[in-house]
């Protein structure tokens, strides 16, 4: 299977171990975004994964690319041009205290992207599957109809598309994120979203699930996705679901609904003592692309999403740095963390 | 609010991560001190803060100043002289294993400070309040002579005065202690103490509660600050209520006791996974002396204290670098340590 | 007490924190071993204590020899000679994700080292016991002539012989580690082992226990212990007790079967936050090799030896840093982890 | 002596050591900036130090003000807004290979400052000297209004006005720059510059003299500095000397044009082997401002200024951490660095 | 142009900074090997670039593969297999202290190899250039047998083959190295090497110059070049001429020997002050490799390769992180290390 | 030969690379001493090195005991009670910066020793050579009279006694010096010190030479060991030569005086860039009193004692990690520092 992934890629900057940012005079950098990590999580499970993106054509913008052909994605259909690398500032949390992301990701080489920068013929070639999120159109109207682009082109072209709604209060309105996203939400096969997308992006509530206070309400969660597949099409839908202790220990598990059979299936439950939680969604989204190239049933398709994000959230970076039999590992075992030796 | 806290600053020399004293070649540096954690904590709030002390008069003294000019302390009251920084080495903790702190502040530019380096009238031109601590009088004679000074000139001028009784057993003996420190509990407004505290700098002793077990006696507790208030005429005894389960994992909760409604007030209590413990009690003097420059009930108060000094637990180093927005949010939330972005 | 200790000295390559191999550019570097480890803590607990080996003659092997001299453990027994410095990379795990151990240690000058390298009259010189792990015979079948010769010397000389079974299933086979290892079990005067072990080393086998579900059945172990007594003559059965919960968390507790007694002595169980879990075996195993040197009784051996293994688990790195001292405060106390200040 | 100096705040994220950037997974991060550092200069010497600046309204902008109240530099009349933290990255070069530097400084809150941002009579409130650099009104139209509106107010108001040329290229052009500076530079008592600034900046060109090949020619450097004096009206123009043998060794003097007595001081040269030379300039600027402050003759004012920022470049960073002391300490030895013990 | 480059990757343990190895707890780690650095540099150069070996089949070597990726070679031509990650420690030197190299390469996966492991059809399709070096070869007598095969299909199908002699005494004697490489050198149209390398690997001495005194005689060098033409036939002959002041400074040159036109070019001198200087004859192969697949004149090739390879000893670690802009920038310029801005 | 050694151990804590103090917020943390690290080289010289001191009862000074220990230097001679470790802070300097030592040694366990801490038969028990330093005495009168006992032990047993004159400013005045250092001379054999010490501690001044100046006048240099050998007895007189050009740059060289034959020998001087020169003067004591267990000339003797300080001042730290092999390599090489492989 070979899969395009569209968005951005940051440079990230974060304060180290649990020091508040600049109480060192250090910054742990790595590249990231929400789709690049996808991106890289494909690529570890042996996915064909083509990263396409508009980068700055400087030194910094080169070194962005490397981090991801270091994974072996594909970074040549990369367009570079003017702009800046978008970041972001992270202080990691623990527990009563939030992790805390400031983004300075305005006048980035992606956000000035021109829809004449991508020749979306020439990048689908080949391409079996294509996924994006609702970061992308959130940058600018430009890359609203970028995404329209890309959509129709891939539809036309029987490319499954898949995205993760990732709403960002920071980014745009509830308002015109609905304005912008419901369009488009026509084109999406596999749709990943969490509750509080489902409400600011499409709108869809659920009635008695309140995030805030960690309750999550499994019939609740069926719902949402149902609706969302009555009205938009999807085929299917995945959803996280977090339980935030604090920010030392979560609850992890996640739904697939299954719109043909309209039917959710719901993995097991993990308690995570948190390494780096930043990117756990991401590598959900790539590990549930990455089962639809095997021949996995849904239940297995959610245990191994599920798993695979688990992980991620026990290693340091955005990057999901483990392998598909690291995953099945998980999957098969109790995950009690014996050494292997 | 002005408020003027007097004590020593000392050198911490951590052994990094969990590793032991001088595993690794390196010792983290900061500065640091039960008095000027208070100092920084209140400047963090937007208090106008003023740290006095006597240091030494070399490049280590300054770097120390300027260690707290960073966080616009007002420093320009610190008088300079003969002696050394005093320091202490420190092991971090955790799990079964309790952190280790080795003191070597003997000698230092603060023990060997005489009454008339300090010029009071000079040093609380406009203040509203003074703090002080336990700490101080035990390092020398003059030292409690100087805290005498201090507080008298304090009282005469109707400043508030706030006294941490902080025991350390390393330094006195609780004989000593309390020959020296009951005569100058007359002066003081607002008593911090705990329960070990209580006991052996004022002899006053709770029949319940066993600390070491971890069992803790809301109504001892309640007690005990009456009796301070009815020796002492304190107006307020705010406590800290410790639970050590761990080395990396404690209760956390505090109690105001307010005399003039002869009324305690119990915060909410956190389970907090520990970062760095040390100067959490710090943090909570200085956030519940910020309290009193707002309009805060007493139960609010009690909150603001609590959670602040939780939130310093989080964050490696004695200071507390939290603003009272990461205070307010975390009192108006679960503690859950969901990401801000 | 002087303790000889026999085996092989590794570098460990650890990734830093919570990355995979090579996700940064450093690797922690430290010496360490089953039974050097052991020789190290021994020294720590004030026990005359000679760590004998075969290592490489160069800068990298005397590097390792004064890692040993650091903790004054005497390395004048060490022969030096052809082959490498055996090594393995470390990744460490956390919450779900286990530890990784990657061995380099094939073609080391211990594997090679020959019967004629090691002059047991010279070695044994003054011992009271002698230590060895099934790590050694697993390495060549020279090496389990090796054995075989230093165990049959020392019990000619009256001296004890301990061994903990460590099984290795990428050493050798069950069914090698069986042939090799029944007719050395003559030698033994104390076995140290856990369940694992004793299956797949003596193929004595519990029936009910499964330690992948974390389920441990304390008659279980007793049987095993007796049999293994009632086998080889062993006079006591060593065995911890590790309930894996997670990477992050383990409980830890173990057991001491007195043959003469027929009497097994259950330790109380800690429940403890890994720091480093590797060496935390080693660690109980000198413990308990230490506790013959007291007057200690059977279940006053079996505390401490929990004890001073929980404590190892605390701190980065194979070796126990712990005094005696630190051991018996824990052994005394709640393990509440209360800062020593 | 109290001086105000006007400029931006820049992030500079360093690749460790001799690395190339993002070689190694962290960046050195530090707060500077051309006129900061100066600044922080003129605190270190015990002048009144006043830096007034546009900066977002973030923990990322508050971090970098508490940089200079680190150095007790005044930061209340800095101005918080919108924009972003201009930043840049830097390599350090060695030998042959030059030092690289990326900037990413478009949009910060500086750029977008307003006229409107600053009030100048409060700003200049009891002031002796104002400063600023040819970066400022490269920034934008509005800036150089902003240099105006400054220079104006202070000249009024009898405020000694300096100002360093700094070209920068990647700011604008030289026919910009021209346009723009020589209206400004009618306010200006003391203009420091290089030659490639007074070619590029004012249009001023040295005959004989060729930068590259270090070729320095000093009649050449008397002329130009008395022709901007004839025209413009400075009373004195300062100019360094550096000649650029390598990355990692450069030749530094300094000179001192009196317009009133039409004559040039020559500093004594130092070889310098480079630590750090970002920022060498900067504290050129401070330390012959500093000078002012003093009773010292022409010869003794750059004899100080070339010491100081000799010295600079000898530590890491752009803020020159060096007192009065160990300045006068170099211009009175034979810089032999002997320790001092 | 396409490069297929043929060698084992190792694993580069450095002590950090000028310490002696084991001084501190932790090595840098990094990938390279004289062959594989010749690939590095060439991608970075923008050439088509793939590394040809045997590495093992484990996350190590995975890991050492992805270094690779990094820069974009090609790693698809790699074999996976049993056998271990060869490894060499370093201690850097300074001043009068050499460097120092202690190599752990042996029973490595690359020296296992079979020739049955290669398949040079598959290997060399596309491909317009063979790079090996004399280290191959030294590992085993059935490595001599793989470099024939490739050696000569590459000769059969018109790809050009370049050696870099590069004799290693502590892999093989003068006399073995003689006896397989004479054979081989038949096949060698660009030979690189040194001085020594000539006289220990080909037999070929000459008269006058003494390497370990640092006297060079260009004469001699065209001799031994113009010899070694004669000799096997080679179209070209490159040779580094480094002069050892000491371990932190190095005299370097380079001579190319146009056997066509007999004549030979001399670079211009670099005294370079070393960061590190490993790789920095392989970088100059490579960047002499590159000059062929440009219109660049002898004298061109040779200055562009010895600028080429003095950057890269700028620069920490093996690989040459320079583009051919940098090198460029170099040859053309003073190389006086002017900052970019 | 068994050489007893007398001095403090004391803490280094150095500011990281070339930052001011507390610039970082980490220190690097090693133990060192004037004589320990004679102590230390020797054991590297595979000299049996004793070290005796008074250090005190804490994790701390058992520490530093055990940094020791790693260099198998016998610690079973230290006595351990009252008092602090001593410690100093250390800047190190570049080009012009010179190295700043900030001492905090008062009130340490050596300087508070008593006479009757030390059983001088029972710790020179089989001892051929007792090395002490002029700052020995220097610390307290108590310790002037324990050198004197040490001194008149070790006559009376016929062991050769070497002491450094070592005089420092900040620890005694120069006519405190002569006072209490004239008495002493009598027992000494070999007299390490360079022109300063002999004005300051002995009185002896010589004519020409001008330190400060670099210049080195090699007749004074005869002169003045003669003088100290005519008015005290000493057998020998070792001088270390330094030039300071720079804190980066130090010609290096020594002169080794023969009373017997009247004879003065000069060693070979080398241009040494420093990497950490402090220690540089113990390693040349240490190498100097190891040439006397080989049957050197008076040329090797301070040929190979020159060679191995020259070699310190390239490692990082106060101790001399370099081994007999590595300092002969250097007096029979260039020193041009190639690389070994």
């Amino acid at each position: 299977m070979k899969v395009i992934t569209f968005g951005e890629l940051l440079l990230r900057l974060s304060a180290p171990g649990y020091t508040k940012l600049f109480q060192r005079d250090a910054l742990e950098a790595s590249f990231c975004g929400g789709e690049a990590n996808v991106a890289v999580s494909l690529a570890n499970f042996g996915i064909e994964s083509v990263f396409v993106s508009r980068m700055p054509n400087s030194s910094v913008g080169k070194a962005g690319a490397h981090s991801l052909d270091y994974f072996n994605v594909d970074t040549s259909k990369i367009v570079y041009g003017s702009g800046r690398m978008g970041l972001y500032y992270l202080e990691k949390g623990a527990s009563q205290r939030p992790s805390n992301i400031i983004y300075d990701r305005e006048y980035s080489s992606f956000a000035l992207a021109q829809r004449s920068d991508f020749d979306w013929e020439h990048i689908f070639d080949g391409a079996d599957w294509f996924h994006w999120t609702g970061i992308d159109p959130a940058l600018s109207d430009e890359m609203a109809d970028i995404c329209d682009d890309a959509c129709r082109y891939a539809k036309e072209k029987g490319i499954t598309v898949s995205c993760d709604l990732n709403y960002r209060g920071k980014l745009w309105s509830s308002k015109k994120a609905q304005t912008v996203m419901k369009p488009l939400m026509k084109y999406v096969d596999l749709c990943i979203c969490n509750e509080e997308d489902a409400e600011k992006v499409l709108g869809i509530k659920s009635e008695n699930t309140v995030v805030e206070e960690g309750k999550l309400n499994k019939s609740d969660y069926s719902n949402i996705a149902k609706e969302i597949c009555d009205l938009y099409g999807c085929k299917y839908v995945a959803t996280t679901l977090r339980k935030s202790y604090s920010a030392s220990c979560n609850g992890w598990g996640a739904m697939l609904f299954d719109a043909k059979e309209s039917q959710s299936y719901f993995s097991r439950e993990y308690d995570i003592w948190i390494v780096d939680r930043v990117g756990g969604g991401d590598s959900f989204s790539a590990a549930m692309i990455y089962t639809f190239s095997t021949s996995k049933t849904c239940q297995e398709k959610i245990e191994f999403a599920t798993a695979a994000s688990c992980l991620k959230q026990t290693i340091e970076g955005d990057y999901n740095r483990v392998s598909v039999n690291d995953v099945e590992d998980l999957v098969h075992s109790s995950g009690n963390g014996r050494v292997r030796r």
